[in-house]
């Protein structure tokens, strides 16, 4: 089980006061990063850097958001390995699923460094973005949202290097968290989690302590969740993205301040 | 040229007071991010989503951190070109280069999601790390560059969206800096601009605005720099890669405080 990985572990430090000019020696909480390999029917799809915990949560989480199955009951089994190396993660899916990636895999051939991989087209590059029902979410239920999260991130409380993805109701509580040291792979998890419980998309709102870039409003949208709360900026193309999807799109959410990128329900109220 | 396409963009927005309840609607400087298709000798590579700014630097420095290229003038040509889908760079690399991507792709057909693309198995996931030689950096010299760093990341400056990547000299100045959506590419674009100045590798260090994974560290060494100080913090498996390589690795660098993790002249005057 992946979660007999240990999150954390204890490092020998040195630190310095820089206005003393002092320093003492002592150990510090680190967040552990591994290699978590993904395999769909005995087949190796990719390598990736992640905290290894709520592993199960994020091979389903992954294998939805990147398209790789068309819904989650098409994922038959999970099953997590931790190894010396890291961690392995083998999936049995559908059938048609499993040909559909084996064709995309053929006319992909690629050595890709980060980013968008596998892609190589520009074209290519911006999937096709599903629309959502943006439910409406008031800044009071932000701030409540807010306030909560700090105390939900057990691995960060220990080792500030990891992101947090939350799901939270209209009316602020957070219902569920997860953590990663890659911010993609916190909102994966979230997801991948949700998809096991009967939860009402347009009754809640995600919130993630990271950035909104451009991957995070499409792992969003393709959960078919419509609200993303964001604790720093949003970058062009996340905006662009929302607006096209109809997605709210909040960011800098901080506790005297929320600025909203994108809202549907007042561009209706506009009309 | 890749410094026509603008690099932040207005966005209309609505900003909530959370205290007062009042909103006001206004305009925000966001970070455009864009995708990026990298070509070789005529053959598409990869695609990633990038700050449009100096992307000369950051095909130079990602060719040379990911070894697509064994030194920089084995890069005959780089010809960066925007479009309204994002910038295509085309280069020209020497024969041998390229025919080892050539093989390298051959022998990685995949479709990955993002992390350590086109890699398929835990083994493969950690490459080989150079090993470096770390000079000595006085926490005095950090601090001064923490202070001056402040001032020179523009991008960051107008929109809170960007990780900056500097090179500084012992005696804390900074040299050169470069900003991107993606910390990972900040780095590479300093790597790229370092590669084209006759600059000792001893003789300073790399500052980076964000956390310290185990990619960060990599490419440092990969760049043949011996210390490497983040702001904020690092992973369990970049601290054992700095002590792999020798890496002087400094976290946490804050105004008052800093934590080295690694420090070789530590182990040195120990033993």
């Amino acid at each position: 089980m992946s979660d007999d990985m240990p999150t954390t572990q204890s490092s020998a430090v040195e630190v310095i006061d820089s206005r003393t000019h002092q320093s003492h020696f002592g150990h510090d909480d680190v967040a552990v990063e591994v290699p978590v390999a993904l395999r769909y029917n005995c087949i190796s799809h990719a390598v990736m850097m992640a905290s290894p915990v709520d592993l199960e949560d994020f091979a389903i989480g992954f294998s939805l958001t990147e398209e790789i199955v068309s819904q989650r009951d098409h994922i038959y089994s999970v099953h997590v390995t931790p190894g010396p190396d890291g961690a392995t993660i083998r999936m049995q899916i559908a059938d048609d699923d499993f040909d559909a990636l084996k064709s995309r895999r053929r006319n992909m051939i690629g050595r890709t460094g980060c980013g968008l991989c596998g892609t190589e087209t520009l074209q290519q590059a911006i999937r096709p973005i599903p629309s959502v029902l943006a439910p409406t979410v008031s800044h009071v239920a932000v701030d409540r949202a807010l306030n909560a999260i700090r105390k939900a991130q057990p691995i960060n409380h220990l080792t500030g290097a990891t992101h947090a993805a939350a799901w939270c109701t209209l009316a602020g509580e957070i219902v569920l968290v997860r953590e990663d040291v890659g911010r993609h792979n916190a909102l994966d998890k979230l997801i991948g989690a949700l998809s096991g419980m009967t939860v009402d998309r347009q009754q809640g709102f995600v919130l993630v302590t990271s950035r909104a870039s451009y991957e995070m409003v499409q792992k969003t949208c393709m959960a078919g969740i419509g609200c993303l709360v964001a604790i720093s900026a949003p970058t062009s193309l996340a905006i662009e993205q929302a607006r096209q999807a109809g997605l709210k799109l909040i960011g800098f959410a901080r506790a005297n301040k929320q600025v909203i990128y994108h809202d549907p329900a007042q561009l209706r109220r506009a009309i």
